[in-house]
C-alpha cells in the first residue's frame, strides 16, 4: 500500500491537534452537575464549530431535555459505505478535588501525557476522529474517503437518558452500515483489541430514615433505629461471602462463559500479583469462581457508588443519625435486563428493610443493557485490518466492563452494531482524580481513523 | 420558711436574665471545630466577666492546649459547706444547618423557648446558676448563703480531654463538700428528678482503605475492594440481629440491673407508643430483653455517628470508592473501661477487617468512664429538699444515657461526687438541629440556684 496523503497532514499538524485537545479539557462539561449546564453547552458548540471547520456539510445541534447531541454528517457517494462515529462530549465529575496532582480543568502535559477530567474518557478520542476525517479529505480531493456520520452527545455520563429518542428522531442523517465506538480504547500502547461486548447498567438511590430528627446518642442511641448503623446494615446484605450478589433472581438470565470463552480471557488476562500491585491492594475481591477477568468480561456487579450519613466533621459527634443515603449502580451481562434487576433490588430492600427504618428508592442513572457483538459484521473485519496495519500485528479479543449505552440504542433504533475505534489506555484512570491520555496514541489514533476510512474504501472498491 | 430575699432580685431581672441567655448563644463556641478556635475563647471570657460582675472574687482562665478552663470561687466563711458548681460553655456543631428553622447562632424565642445551638446544652444552665448565685449575694449582705467554687470548661463536647489536668493543677481553688452538675436536665416541667448514674463513652474513627485511588466501577468493580460495601460490611459486624454489640468481650464487665432497679426504671418509662409517635418510627430497635427505658439507664452501646465514602452529589457517578470513614462512640455503663473497650473495637475490626481492604483506628473523643452516684452522699438529700420545694413534690430517681466525664474526673481527682443540678427538658434536641430552651424552666432553675444554697446554709445551720 502506498504512503497515504494524510500522513503528511497529520504530521504537519500535530501541536495545533495538541492544542486543540488541551482547549477542548478546559471546558468543564460534567453533565451530572446541574450547576454547570453552561460549560456543557460551551462543549457541545466547541465540538459544533470543530466539526464545521473540517468539511462536514450538515451539523446540528438537537436539544434534548437537559444537554444537546451533536450530529453530521458528510455525505460522499451513495455507492460508497458509511460508517457513523459515535462518542460523547461530556465527562465525570472531578471529585475528590484533592486528590489531583493539577487541576482537572487545567490540563497539564507530563512524562508524553495529558493530565485532565475527560482527557481518556473521551475527549483525546473524540478529537482523533474529527482530525481523521479531516485528512481524509484533505488527501481526497476536499472528500473522505467513504461518507461519514457523526453523533456526540452530552449525556453519556449521566446513562445517556436523551439518546433514545435524537436517534429515532433523525435516524435519517444517521444511516450508515455500522457505528464506530470512539468511546474506549485499545488493550495497551502495543497491543491493539477488538471490543465484543459491553455490560449494561443500572443505577438507585437508596434513603434510609429512622427518627423525625437526628439525635443525642445518648439520650436515644440505646432504643432509637440509627440511620447509618442501618445502612451499613444493608450495603452488608448486598453480596454473600464470597462476592456474590445476593439480591433474589439476580443472575437468573446471566449467560455463563463457554470454555472458549474462559480461554479468549485467560489469554489476555493481567496477573493478579500485577493487579495487587499495581493497586497496592491486600487482596482481590470479587464474585467466588471466576477470574479476575472473567468477573469483568461476564459476571455481572452490584458496586456501591457512596454511602453517607451522620457526622463527618473533624472530631466527634454524638449523634443518631436520621437519614442515610446509598448509591448504587449495577454492571450487567446478556440477558440482563435493567428495569428487572432495579426491580429484584427494590424488592431485595424492602425485604432487608433494617429494623425501625423506613426506605425509599429512586433512579440516579439512566439504563443501559448490555450488549454482545455479532463478530460476522464486515465492519469488525475492516477493524481488525486497519488495526493490523496500525499496530503491525492483529487485534486480541476483549471485553469492557465498562458501560455505552449508546451501543444498545444504535442496534435496537437503526439495527446497526458498535465497533469499538477507540485509543485510551486501560490504565487511565478515567473517573478518579488524575486522568491521562497518552500523546503517542492521540497521534496514532488520528492515523488510525483516517486509515480505517481507506481501508473501508479499498474493502469496496 | 419565710419568703427569701432572693426572690425579690431575681424576679426584677428576668428580662436582663433572658438577654444576657441569647447575647451568650450568639458566640458560636463549637469546640470540635478548629476553625472556631476565636469563637471558644470568646465564649471563654464571657463567663469569666459575668462571673467576676456576679461577685465572685477569684476568677480565673486557665489555658489548655486548646480551650481554657473558667475557674471561680467565692469564699464566705470556712464554717459553711461548699459546693463546686460544674458546667460547659462549649456547644455541639450544628450541622446539618439546612434542618435549622432559624439560624443555630441566631436565638429566637418562640412559644416561650428560646431556640438556639447550645441553649438547653448547656448555657441557659450555665447562667442559672451565676444568676442564682449572686442573687443568693444579693439577699444576703453580698455573700453567698455558703461558698461557691464554679468550673465551666470549654471541651466537654469533645471528652473533656483537658479537664482532669486542670482539676488536678488547682485542687485547692475547687476544695468542696460536693459538686453540682449545672449540665443535664430534669425529668419532665413538672416533674423534677435526681439522676443517680450517667453513661462513659469512648469514640473511634475507622478509616477504610481499599485501592490506591478512586477508579472505575464498570473496569474495576468486579475484583477490586471498595471502600464503601466494606464500610457497610463492617458496620453491619457491630452488632447481632437482636440488637446485641457483637464485639467480643463488650458485655464482660457490665454489671445487671437488680429487680429494683428494674422497677426504678419502669416507673418513669415512657411507653413505646408515646415514643414511637414523637419520633415518627415504625419500630425501636435495641438489645433484646430489654426494655427501652433499661436499655438507656444501664445497657452499654455502640453508634454509629457518621460514615462516609464515594460519590454523594447529585446524579450518578460510576465510581469503586478507594476510601471510607465511619465514626464510633460507644456508651459504657459500670464496671466498663473506656481504655479497654477501644481496645476490643480494635481487636473486632482486625478480625471482621473486610477483605482486600487495610483499616486504620484513631480516637476521636475523650474517654470517660461511667458513673453511678453513691446515694448516701448528704448534698443529695439537700436537692432532694430543694427540688421538693421548687417543684411542690420530690423527685423520681432518673439515669442519664448522656455522658458527662466530669463526674467521673471530680472522683478521681477531689473524692467529689457530683449531684445534677439542671432545667433541661428531655426532649429539648440538644445535638440536633432547633435546640431549645423554655424560659420558664430557665426562670425556676435561676431560683432553684439561690434555694439550694439556702437549704445547704439550713442544714448546716
Amino acid at each position: 500500500m502506498a504512503h497515504p496523503g494524510w500522513e503528511a497532514t497529520l504530521a504537519s499538524s500535530e501541536d495545533r491537534a495538541v492544542a486543540e485537545l488541551l482547549e477542548l479539557l478546559r471546558i468543564p462539561s460534567v453533565s451530572t452537575d446541574p450547576a454547570r449546564g453552561t460549560d456543557v453547552l460551551t462543549a457541545a458548540g466547541w465540538v459544533r464549530d470543530r466539526l464545521a471547520l473540517a468539511g462536514f456539510l450538515d451539523v446540528r445541534l438537537i436539544p434534548t431535555s437537559r444537554h444537546p447531541v451533536v450530529i453530521g454528517r458528510w455525505e460522499v457517494d451513495a455507492a460508497l459505505p458509511t460508517v457513523l462515529i459515535y462518542g460523547h462530549y461530556d465527562v465525570q465529575p472531578e471529585d475528590p478535588v484533592d486528590l489531583w496532582e493539577t487541576a482537572p480543568f487545567e490540563p497539564t502535559i507530563r512524562d508524553g501525557r495529558v493530565f485532565g477530567r475527560g482527557a481518556a474518557d473521551m475527549k483525546g478520542n473524540l478529537l482523533t476522529a474529527i482530525h481523521g476525517v479531516e485528512a481524509s479529505a484533505a488527501a481526497n480531493r476536499g472528500r473522505p474517503a467513504i461518507n461519514v456520520a457523526v453523533i456526540f452527545e452530552g449525556e453519556e455520563e449521566i446513562g445517556s437518558p436523551s439518546l433514545g429518542a435524537v436517534v429515532r428522531d433523525h435516524a435519517d442523517l444517521l444511516r450508515a452500515d455500522a457505528v464506530l465506538s470512539a468511546d474506549g480504547g485499545q488493550f495497551s500502547d502495543t497491543v491493539p483489541s477488538q471490543t465484543v461486548a459491553r455490560k449494561g447498567l443500572a443505577g438507585i438511590q437508596i434513603a434510609i430514615r429512622g427518627a423525625n430528627s437526628d439525635l443525642h446518642s445518648g439520650r436515644y442511641g440505646a432504643y432509637v433505629p440509627n440511620a447509618a448503623r442501618s445502612a451499613g446494615e444493608l450495603i452488608a446484605s448486598f453480596h454473600d461471602g464470597d462476592g456474590r450478589v445476593a439480591v433474589d433472581g439476580f443472575y437468573d438470565r446471566v449467560i455463563e462463559l463457554t470454555a472458549g470463552e474462559r480461554a479468549e480471557a485467560a489469554a489476555t488476562a493481567e496477573d493478579d500479583a500485577s493487579t495487587l500491585r499495581a493497586l497496592d491492594i491486600p487482596e482481590l475481591w470479587g464474585e467466588a469462581g471466576y477470574t479476575a477477568q472473567e468477573r469483568l468480561w461476564a459476571r455481572p456487579t452490584l458496586d456501591i457508588n457512596g454511602v453517607w450519613s451522620g457526622f463527618q466533621g473533624e472530631g466527634s459527634k454524638t449523634v443518631t443519625p436520621a437519614e442515610a443515603w446509598i448509591k448504587i449502580t449495577t454492571r450487567l451481562v446478556p440477558d440482563q435486563d435493567p428495569a428487572e434487576i432495579v426491580e429484584l433490588i427494590r424488592v431485595h430492600v424492602e425485604k432487608h428493610r433494617p429494623r425501625g427504618t423506613r426506605t425509599e428508592i429512586s433512579g440516579t442513572a439512566g439504563s443501559a443493557k448490555p450488549y454482545l457483538l455479532d463478530r460476522s459484521n464486515p465492519v469488525y473485519a475492516a477493524v481488525d485490518v486497519a488495526l493490523t496495519r496500525l499496530y503491525g500485528h492483529p487485534p486480541v479479543v476483549q471485553r469492557a466492563g465498562g458501560t455505552i449505552p449508546a451501543t444498545a440504542i444504535f442496534l435496537d433504533e437503526l439495527g446497526l452494531h458498535t465497533i469499538g475505534y477507540a485509543w485510551s489506555a486501560p490504565d487511565s484512570r478515567s473517573h478518579a482524580p488524575n486522568e491521562w491520555y497518552g500523546i503517542a496514541g492521540f497521534l496514532r489514533g488520528r492515523r488510525g481513523y483516517a486509515m480505517l476510512l481507506d481501508t473501508l474504501a479499498e474493502a469496496t472498491g
